[in-house]
């Protein structure tokens, strides 16, 4: 007997730096089935889209469409182009190698941080309420950010728009991996977190007994720290937060947005980094846009957000 | 006899902060017909407005719309709002006034720099290419800019979008006039040049003769001297691109643009600005970004622009 095929689905896929999920949404927005597994048996690009075309075509599941989300996937050429966290080295063109397997099916990609974004505009935040211009922060190791104006992602003239995490705030700061100096993301971001944890103990600004090893602080360690009210971990997510607020506050004077949602590990910390960084961000606004724009917390699952976002791509593609 | 009307135009008014021009513009963007008058007399608004419908009813021109460009110029309210340098404080409702005695035509208005991306989308670089992601930089006594995305301004959730001028720099920068440190048009516009001669003057970094009043560079004399080969008024051109370039790059990590197009008076110093500007542009690009956006000058006339602009609000809003 045949499996039954009644329902119909998006597969949402997010690539992400060690493993890669997939996960078949509904129509309401409700991850049915997910699966995870390590990227490491995929070295090579073929034996990863041999995997995924597996997976789905095994599913009972009926796949209507394939949302990817991934480090510098482009929605214009499908490609994912030199991500330097990804086993695939150079320019891979993973919707086409998918498009040969499922022809009929629409298959688009972006980056993690748009198809975070458009899972909030679908999912999240915009799921009940008008949410036609904001900003998606994405706080993990890095500092991610998707742009939605009227309704629609920003992907600039290439697609590659929404690099607010190298937007230079210091241009003597800190060495980026990108090469250059006093990116935002060197600040705000968990591994942000960690550098100025370790120049706080170098300048004897904090002399926390909490950190395991004080060679290798951890955003971790100083959150658990934030948390029971240790002054100095509350001072590192206040030199954090204020760096942030100038860099958000630089975003608002592009694209004056409604609302700031952030996301991803560091937006956890919550009231932590809220609290400061919302009085830092009135402060650094241009008065035109003072108390005008908010700054939340995500309202999409951690698990589920990165699929759901990535199937969202379909979903808006069908619905335009 | 009456008049002749058979010719149907547009009517572009750019607002200034010290006079302001009515332009006639046809639907091949000439301007067929442009007075200019000061703003004096015009102390209070009402006599401004009866000033402005005396002008087009009085004119043998037939006038289906009017576009207005103006400091602090909200295209969602209609509104001009708390511009410093305008006669009229407060918010001023001027596209309601002027459509009380002009019931039947549409009637937008925007901010200078606005007015002047869509007069280059319309009538100069967009004329004859596509040109659907730019920023329109006005380098005048301040920054403006003016931002394309997808062949559209963007207004931003409140119409005030497009405040490059007023990202900071340098958090511990120059004082704005703003109230704030640092921003970007502190050091790239003539204002900013001025205080660069300053500051190089202070420091004995330059120690040159042309300065009328050492006290109180001009802007002009800096570029007087610097077409002669000055090095120290190459020197302050050089700062001044620098920081201007670290500006763009910041904002080519949002909107991905294809090109940068630079309009107003500095723009004028031609090859003294842009040859190091487009130098430290590359430098200070992110990676996937090199080599992909073009920094040019406006093609519009100087004279011409902002009642080209103000109109083309008006082609624009017609055809859509």
């Amino acid at each position: 007997m045949k499996p039954m095929k009644n329902n119909k689905h998006i597969v949402g896929i997010d690539i992400g730096g060690s493993h890669t999920t997939i996960g078949w949404v509904n129509e309401e927005g409700v991850v049915v089935k997910k699966i995870d597994f390590s990227l490491k048996p995929y070295v090579h690009i073929d034996d990863f889209i041999l995997k995924i075309r597996q997976e789905i075509t095994s599913s009972p599941l009926i796949c209507q469409g394939i949302g990817i989300g991934a480090p510098n996937g482009n929605y214009f050429t499908g490609m994912i182009e030199f991500a330097p966290n990804l086993p695939w080295s150079g320019k891979i063109n993973l919707c086409e190698l998918l498009q040969s397997y499922f022809p009929e099916i629409p298959i688009y990609i972006t980056n993690d941080a748009n198809a975070a974004a458009m899972g909030e505009y679908r999912y999240g935040w915009g799921k009940e309420n008008t949410l036609e211009d904001f900003i998606m922060i994405t706080l993990g190791t890095g500092l991610g950010s998707g742009i939605f104006i009227k309704g629609e992602i920003v992907y600039g003239h290439d697609g590659f728009a929404g690099e607010i995490g190298h937007m230079i705030v210091d241009p003597m700061g800190r060495l980026c991996g990108c090469g250059r100096r006093g990116c935002l993301e060197r600040y705000a971001s968990a591994t942000g977190l960690e550098i100025t944890s370790l120049e706080f103990l170098n300048k004897k600004r904090i002399s926390p007994d909490w950190f395991e090893n004080p060679d290798q602080p951890k955003a971790k360690e100083v959150y658990v720290a934030a948390m029971a009210n240790d002054p100095g971990a509350l001072e590192i997510f206040d030199y954090t937060s204020k760096i942030l607020a100038t860099g958000l506050a630089n975003a608002v004077c592009f694209s004056s947005p409604k609302k700031i949602i952030l996301f991803g590990g560091l937006a956890k910390a919550g009231e932590i980094l809220i609290q400061p960084l919302q009085k830092y961000f009135e402060e650094a606004l241009l008065q035109i846009y003072k108390n005008k724009v908010e700054i939340m917390v995500s309202k999409l699952e951690e698990n589920d957000a990165a699929v759901l976002g990535a199937a969202a791509l379909i979903y808006e593609a069908m619905s335009n």
